[in-house]
């Protein structure tokens, strides 16, 4: 009889008890090969969903998946035994996912609450409508060099967009806020060049995050850890404004841009912002973070009520939810 | 002969040299009654405009002037002498102005660059468009009761927005920015709310300022010192929502932007922001002040080049005016 | 046969054995009302005393107590059972007390361990000494409205004085301390001024804290959270002190201590302490605060020995009892 | 004829003009014996009183003054004359004071505003009153060694009773508090400890200062500024109990209260308090120093005003001497 | 049969398994005396060694050992059986180690990687060499009075060096780097002041920690925690300078090397480095015990990775081994 | 006659009096060429040596200097006037010097108090040392295209080095340490990659300052403002390590050593130092930089005796010159 038939399909690995047939698409948290004291190979693994995870074993199992497949989407099926009063899934059938698969993924894994494709078309229509040439291009070069990686990465491994897409959001986030102030303050503020350093902000972390095949970030790099994520941004922008042949002036100010937004040498500023653009970018990279810890908070807090949990990035407080007005 | 024959008229007090004669309208920054020896009545004055000031004498002088009319715009004319190397004015005409003088004010104090009844409609619209009747409400009553101080006075002592009209003029950069971010963060934002708390944020600044005749800031007044413009505002809209049978939550709310916009208690918060509107007022109030001290540098800051003078406000960093695209 | 025959009468709960039975008045610390697979109503609960405390079922059970009982005192009774290795309670009788009941409400819920007519007396006389009519009015006045509360209420959630009856003791100490040393500094302190800060300096808990039926501090209230108990208790003192026509500088000043009393802002004081009695006011409370940890912490430490744990309102250090002498 | 005939007397410094005769007793701030041109010797010298000095001459002056007489109480007499445009005293007599000499020192020097034989007093009865004869012992020897020392420094060198007596003053004051505030905390307060802890918080000044001849701080001693008052205090107290045989759990618990009393490692403390005579004694230095400083700030504050100055010791703050009430 | 046949000699106590038989060398990490119901003695202790420990029981054991030999270093042989499903072992042989003892302490409990008895001949050395005889006389004074606990105890509780013979490792590191040091600054550094302050630093340790039988940091003594080991150094070397007539000049310096070397009053300096000596000593502190918590850290970080913990004492970080040049 | 005759020749220039003749080597200070009322060329300018600066007129003067000669040594003569009081120099000779000019430099700016030459030479053979031939590679390039200003520039602006060869000076003084401490540590220490690090971390101030002519820091330059020159020095380091072919992990260590050297975020390093080189690195900078403020605070601080003014770079404190022993 095929474990299929009657199976649970899809489900929640919270929903599953001991009895239970199930089948589906699942993060393939981690998988050990072993071998059973008789010799025979077996596999130890835990398979993920967005709320919750289940070990497993996949006996007599030869291949061809081994440890370094962790961190992918797989197919799974099998039965929910039970070891130690909990229960333990014991599969027979595993399979990495390809192109055929139809699935969503924001099922086994976070995933931005917006349209990845409109959000990116966005940001480089709104690169392309930078009136400063020079600006233009650094921003279109580093766009081209790192097109997919932007389009897919979290915006950081916790506090605040650490879901897929999340950097692509929260650079989207920070366009339109730019766009809008610098119209308010056309006296101070160069619209292409703040609109450049906001895309420019963050690059550097892409180069900062080791990130799992699916694309989460699993941990800092080396580069990350020993170098930082506003000089590995600042570096990569001078390396393509120098390849273009942009002026002096302009390179060192989008350097400026990217080594000052984190507003402080205390917050992690290499030098404090000394130009508007500067000033600004660093409040607008606040602005959308923190609005951002609110849209998450809101999904367990009701209206009328304060979060559960103190929110780190928010001064450690737990914050309101004021009630609706009727 | 008349002593305005031949003479400078509202000529910049620095401008003027031993043996002019002048005429025009000043500010009379002090002035003591003082006798001489021979018992005779005379005045010890300082007259000043927007780039200096003088010392000067009044023989014979007899009234109705008095050392209350210190901070008092005045029409007054004289000859310029000499006195231990360097000039004082000799006044033969002294009068405090009325509303038939016709001058330029911003010659003789600091005037906010744009046109405060305009400013003052674009607030006045804008609180008109609050969709929240109660919130609305508490506004246009601050205003109405509010609104000759509120349209007259300067932001702050010092540090930004120091001149006339500078806190309209904060509030309705506030209000610009207020209305264009609660667009782009609808799911965490009520509009009304943001809006309000950006109008009534700084209200307590009108009793803890004690102002000289003119608008300007001479100095905190006592119940600023005592209580801080925090407290004042937010006990001022409480009593105003009150009286109109508001809420208790808005009402809350009101007061909680209020006590809360100064983002930390190290910056003089009373308490931190816990709600999302509460946590961008304080973003807009930073961004709104920044600008404003960078509009202000450029004044004597040539593209290209940093500020002569660190700012205090920002970062206390001497600050970069970018080189002029060409 | 009556359950209570050889039952362990008011036992500590921590001395029950499975086996035991027992009757007694303990704190309902929570209870749910469920129903089992069968469909018949019952209780999942738990009592509490001040040492321990244990859960319960009551089966069968179809009222008249529901979850909103939570954190009444109660008189039960039953048999102790084991449930997974631990006991637990199966009970057969379950009723709130009334005023008939007599039992030691600190056996049950901690008690301020001096008796709280006599502390109430003594606040109520010395605020009848001051010479200050109008000190004098305000003080009576907010007690008047408040008495119950005040007599009642802990002094804090946690730190210091978290019993009922804290808040009282906590302000009966320190007026002995403000008298005491009014009478050391008469050329700088105004006796009124600071006994009366004294009582007004922590009226705003009243409204900070969302306390349980018996008194203790469930948790801090909305305006509590948002507003933050100065501010509470200056808005109080000032509302309290202009309906009895009290003049503003009296006003401004009582509102100076209540807003300044945690000394600076970084301790959450809305200004820094800017009198003699305001600078005062803030070393008793230190003061009186800190005495009552170390009496709190004398109880499970020996003379001559460290406190087992941290004290974390005491610089989180380890404190010392000295050794007797003898 | 005799230069005193007509002149003025003990006259203010500030109140002489050219052509005045002088004589009286002053502070003799500065003295270099020098030579004219043509061979002959002459004094360079100041003398100063409570609010002023002024620069002098002393001509064919051969001795037997030299420079090591600066800061001693002299009495002069002479003539007033100008040089530069400002007064200058050409002296015709000039000798040190002795015991013979009857003058108010306080017109030339600061001295506390209480008498010193009574403080001293109130000091030495207190610590006959400890009821543990160690801590007694301890404080007397100490005493008895430093007496003269001890009952005329100042207290510091500025912020707080910087004048004759100071530390005396402030040592009376802090008893005073003491022994009041023992008696309230009974429960958790060695009153013995606490005074005797009171009385050698500060002995170690006695060697950190370097003092003039009349007992003012010149300076601090190399000691002082390489090893610090509470070392030097906590060393001589340790030296002086062990000299007694006192038992080294009260040595220890002494030294303790001194290391400590600057509160936090911040402020100075060589530990944290960890006992509550220790924690207690940390406040009431606290206390006595700022209420000392309003006393001071009074000086030259008018009811109903804020002080010129801000105050460094009092955060720093323009203080508020309250209306008096009517 | 003896219990010792076919038994594991010496093994790891984590390397047991239930079944086998035991016999060696163990630290006895606790040990209660207690009584069955049966009326019978036992004990219930705790063996260790340096990865492990395991609990234990020895019936029918009337002594000589009681609670008061908990950390000492024992000979112990038994079986190994099972508890609630972990391993328990059953004594059947226990008796404290003497001299005659012939086993590897460094087993059992932390050891310093170096050679004491090298380390402690260089120290003596190398003191001998100071060729100023005041200092070098107070250094061979205080080293003979403490010698043997200098030789034995570890440099901290935790943090660095915290294994026997951990001092006189970080003293030994410290005058290496001195000696350097000194040479390279022979303009502002006297090498004998120098080195006697790095001999001298900790010294005040000795009296700072309470210590077990084996040498090791059980925790700190009252005289630690009340007064600190800087004052109890300085107290310390003082009293030895003065027995030696050394002069009060040497004396005061030496004493302030003692009492500053933690750089900053934050870090628990008394006072702050004030001659070059002081300020080059606290830096070597600095250089020898972080070099060490580096040392440490390798042990389990492989080359070209992160450290798996923080270190607390690196600035809280996860320190990165660079992977080997090949 | 010649104006040299009886000249004054290279005097002092605070020694030169109204009527004296003068003739030597200064630095030219400013220079601004102007015109008479009657339409003649002239020079305003101002000369200096080490101690002083004067003012002085060279009348009729045509050129050829101009005012960007300012920052150049000249060779000049001429008389002394006076003119308001002060003496003011009448020039009728100025020149710029060349090579056939033999003076002393350190007589007109301040020099670093060793041979250049030497100083190159040893820094030059220490990296000819290194056993990493990639460390030695990057150094080697990098000294070979900096070398002319790294021997030239001052190490700092103002606090430590801050005269010619400063830079050079302190590289050297660290590269002494370096030597001696990396083999003191040699279990967590790598030479070449903690030499190359003490070359390679201040090279970013070759970009960050602006200097004189002469190699005097005038101003940081806007790179040095606005990128600061840590990450300058990165990323000059790391695209010199490119351009040689060095590995990645090699170039990302001597970046993050240049990155992190300032210890900690909140005094400018980027990251906090993260291997046990970079930790050492950081020490060593301190201590050099610390022992040349000793160095300098001697020059006017006789033995036994406490600076005349707080180092800044002290922590603010009057240093300690100890005694010397007789």
């Amino acid at each position: 009889m095929d474990s299929r038939n009657n199976a649970k399909k899809n489900a929640e690995l919270r929903s599953l008890a001991p009895g239970d047939r199930f089948c589906g698409y699942y993060l393939l948290k981690s998988i050990q090969p072993a071998t059973t004291a008789a010799g025979k190979p077996y596999l130890n693994l835990r398979l993920a969903d967005l709320d919750g995870e289940l070990p497993g074993k996949f006996w007599d199992y030869a291949g061809p998946l081994t440890a370094a497949d962790a961190g992918q989407a797989v197919w799974a099926s099998g039965r929910v035994d039970t070891f130690q009063n909990a229960p333990q899934l014991t599969l027979d059938n595993l399979r990495l996912t390809d192109e055929k698969d139809e699935f969503d993924l924001g099922r086994i894994v976070p995933v931005a609450p917006y349209d990845a494709q409109e959000m990116l078309h966005y940001v480089e229509q709104t690169l392309q409508s930078l009136s400063d040439a020079d600006y233009r291009a650094v921003c279109l070069a580093v766009l081209e060099r790192r097109r997919e990686q932007f389009a897919l990465l979290p915006g950081a491994k916790a506090m605040h967009h650490a879901f897929l897409h999340g950097l692509l959001m929260h650079t989207a986030g920070m366009l339109r806020q730019a766009d809008a102030l610098a119209l308010l303050y056309p006296d101070v503020i160069d619209r292409s060049l703040l609109l450049a350093g906001v895309f420019l902000h963050d690059v550097g972390k892409l180069a900062e995050f080791s990130t799992t095949e699916l694309g989460l970030v699993g941990d800092y790099s080396k580069e990350g850890q020993l170098l930082g994520h506003l000089f590995l941004g600042a570096e990569e922008a001078g390396s393509a404004a120098r390849a273009l042949g942009v002026p002096a002036e302009k390179t060192m100010l989008l350097q400026h841009l990217i080594l000052s937004h984190h507003g402080k040498p205390e917050f992690g500023a290499v030098v404090y912002p000394k130009c508007a653009e500067a000033e600004l970018l660093a409040e607008i990279d606040m602005i959308d973070s923190r609005m951002e810890m609110y849209r998450a908070a809101f999904a367990d807090t009701p209206p009328g009520q304060f979060s559960r949990q103190r929110v780190y990035g928010l001064n450690n407080c737990m914050i309101y939810r004021p009630a609706q007005e009727e």
